[in-house]
């Protein structure tokens, strides 16, 4: 029995319990939030605060638009969009009327949207929950309800713009967050395509050696291997040829390369994918950002639909808690992504003509980032510096040392407010001044404004700061 | 039939259709959201975040912390808490595992939470979807998927003074928003459960009356009076006399005045209730928010947890499209309010106790703002104003009007991006520039930076006015 199944079994008999009337009567509540959730405390809130205005910052100065779109869709709407991993889509129980089912992800709701709507340019992000029934591992940031933030460009242009932009935007993030030194892989499904072919990959199994050499970021060469040739039924030839193919890493010069490969220059689809490439770099080099993008034969992205440049981002640094365990190494992560990776995306240039009636294509490309492993690293980084984390804004404790004065510190308190400054007043009538104190030293108030008699009298406030304990008579008329 | 009810069933046949095949092969899906909810185009979620942020800086500017918690609750949390509205639930399909129903409001999850943590006191804002099986009126702002904006204060503190910020924060909220003028009305529950004790209600009656007088701002007297006697078998006379109490409005005078009430002022519960609405309004007196606060006698409030003072707040301004027809009269509204109010609360003390296993009481004191009917308001005003809402906040439009100059206007826009410039270029090589101009008056960009061999040359950049069309040439070395 593993800890999770013990866990559920407990919950299941205290439920039973409850049920049973239990050893309190009506009290017999299991306190828990439902598996695989959390709730996010408010220390957890500020800092995904700062983590999303960074984010939202970044989306904005490249003049993206936002949406939303409802948290549950039509059951049918999410069916045939996520191969196998539909086993873990939330559903909701039939009561009367239509069919509902959790949203798996923004980009499937994003096409249904573009295509209900007609829409056929936007510049759009998203920041939203997502549900998917998968085996949580919490500590690492993998949970069943997680966030994804998402930036895509619809829309029919000339090649390979919009990409970069995707690009560029998960370095600024990357950069803006701190997080260390990281890597973004690029690859292009029309290259792995080409490769399975002139390889000699039958077309039928070319999405499931996908899926093997996506594992090659988790699992050593040999292991792959041996899952194409035993598992997937590949001859020991054709996995040794594409094991040259997926050793290789480079930048521009590779696509330039490769487009000179004796094989591979045969076949079309690599050579429109590798075209791209060359085109992508150059303008990677125009955003400056070719220093951490490396063009890698071994990026293949689990989720079927993308059609074109494929991404993802990798942190270099490993930090304790968020390396896996070798048992849960074989799932994809809370972003789609593969475990150590912070963000993804790619070109899925087929998806919202799935939804259109008459199956007009819009071209899309978009970038999502693994929000809830970054705000795992975040709260870490913050669990390990000295400095504490606010979780309010006020400015100014309205305070007093002497009794009877709660409606002068109304009063006081009430202007403050009306003048936009962000006050707090403890709700007590006669509150103990070291307590008054001791409520701005928990929670970081900066200021203390004490009221007494004379004060009252001198028409004046004294403010106080509360770390350097200095006092300054202010008169009244100065604050309100 | 109603319409709902066609709409559900054309939904159910096209459904069908699309699992038969359909006309169009794999392509009938039936493009929609599901009944009750809807998307947010980028122009409501200008709206959203307008409204959003000044309701969050009020929230800050009273000192609260935030939280979140997960969309779904274990199914038993919510039992028992929402009396027969406990239908309106969403369950999700039993997957294996736990029970699991959606949110049906943010303050049995934030009792769950506090019971959960042992939190005794907090300040906190929740801003969060909640869920209802409803029948929509989505042109009034009710739909099965809405915000609520929730503000509450626990602990045990001295009497009225949180109650009195909750509904200074109701005040300034619908202040800022302007949104015309409007009332608060106060009662509790208190009040009006020793009100029906002293005109003759049989105790077991208390809740049910309570429900119907709830009625009274959408029925006469004379109807409320009938449902009483006819349905729930109260005599005339007991009638009358409740009818003589909920016509009461005032201030604190009322509350002075009904102290004296020889019957009233016998009954313990009305003593303490009209007792504590006296101290509230000496609090509310300090505030300055005497002008919109009515003490009226007739609120009553649906939920069945409040324990204490209650208060709803009412727009005066009628907006045709908000105005409730008939046969919508009966049901409360998407915040859990009659059908007119823009928000609503009132204290709860017995609530976090029913989740503590030991029964421990948290007293709690909060507001929820009715925020989906501030949106229709908000965007039926847009609708109707001349100005343009913009949906990004793109500065500058890096533009051309000569061909071959892509790179340069990708380097030109990534030096922009790189000093925290919103900058945007088109995904074209050489787009025409009227088109490019085109983009900035659809969605508001002010300044375009032009770029063409002469100014290569100079080193310089042509900074337009879309407005004005005045030009300027700026150094590059200014720029960036």
């Amino acid at each position: 029995m593993t800890l999770s199944q013990i866990d559920e079994e407990v919950a299941k008999l205290l439920q039973l319990k409850a049920q049973l009337g239990g050893d309190e009567g009506k009290h017999a509540f299991v306190l828990k939030t439902a598996k695989g959730t959390r709730d996010y405390n408010p220390k957890q809130m500020a800092i995904r605060e700062k983590v999303f205005n960074i984010i939202i910052s970044c989306f904005k100065r490249h003049g993206a638009e936002t949406i939303d779109t409802p948290v549950f869709e039509l059951k049918e709407t999410l069916t045939g969009k996520y191969g196998e991993d539909s086993k873990l889509i939330y559903d909701l129980k039939d009561q009367g009327g239509e069919l509902l089912s959790l949203r798996y992800d923004l980009t499937v709701p994003f096409a249904r949207y573009l295509a209900m709507n007609k829409i056929t340019n936007i510049k759009r992000y998203h920041i939203a929950k997502v549900y998917r029934r998968d085996n949580p591992a919490m500590t690492r940031g993998r949970y069943r309800e997680f966030y994804q933030c998402d930036f895509d460009i619809a829309g029919q242009y000339d090649a390979m713009i919009a990409d970069a932009e995707c690009l560029k935007i998960v370095y600024e993030i990357l950069n803006e967050l701190d997080l260390g030194d990281f890597r973004i892989k690029v690859n292009d499904r029309r290259i792995l395509d080409g490769m399975f072919a002139v390889c000699g990959v039958p077309d039928e199994k070319f999405r499931t050696i996908c899926s093997t050499v996506d594992k090659l970021d988790k699992m050593a060469w040999e292991d792959v291997k041996k899952e194409m040739v035993n598992e997937k039924g590949l001859s020991e030839d054709v996995g040794d040829r594409i094991g040259e193919y997926v050793s290789m890493q480079g930048g521009q010069d590779l696509a330039e390369r490769l487009l000179q490969d004796r094989k591979l220059s045969q076949n079309k689809q690599a050579c429109a994918g590798l075209t791209d490439m060359k085109l992508l770099f150059s303008y990677l080099e125009l955003f400056q950002v070719t220093d951490k993008v490396v063009f890698d034969l071994s990026l293949a992205r689990g989720l079927d639909y993308y059609t074109g440049v494929i991404y993802e981002a990798i942190l270099s640094q490993t930090i304790p808690a968020l390396v896996s365990t070798p048992a849960e190494q074989n799932g994809a992560d809370e972003a789609g992504v593969n475990v150590g990776s912070v963000a993804g995306g790619g070109r899925y240039d087929g998806l919202v003509g799935m939804f259109d009636p008459k199956g007009r294509k819009v071209p899309c490309v978009g970038v999502s980032i693994g929000i809830e492993r970054i705000f795992s690293i975040m709260e870490q980084k913050a669990e390990a510096s000295s400095e504490k984390v606010r979780t309010t804004e006020t400015q100014v404790l309205v305070a007093s040392a002497q009794k009877n004065l709660l409606e002068e510190r109304l009063k006081l308190t009430n202007a403050l407010w009306n003048e936009g400054i962000k006050a707090e007043v403890l709700y007590k009538k006669n509150p103990k001044l070291l307590s008054q104190l001791q409520h701005c030293e928990e929670t970081g108030i900066p200021l203390v404004a004490i009221l007494g008699e004379q004060e009252l009298k001198d028409g004046v406030v004294k403010l106080r700061n509360v770390v350097s304990r200095e006092e300054v008579d202010v008169p009244r008329a100065d604050l309100s």
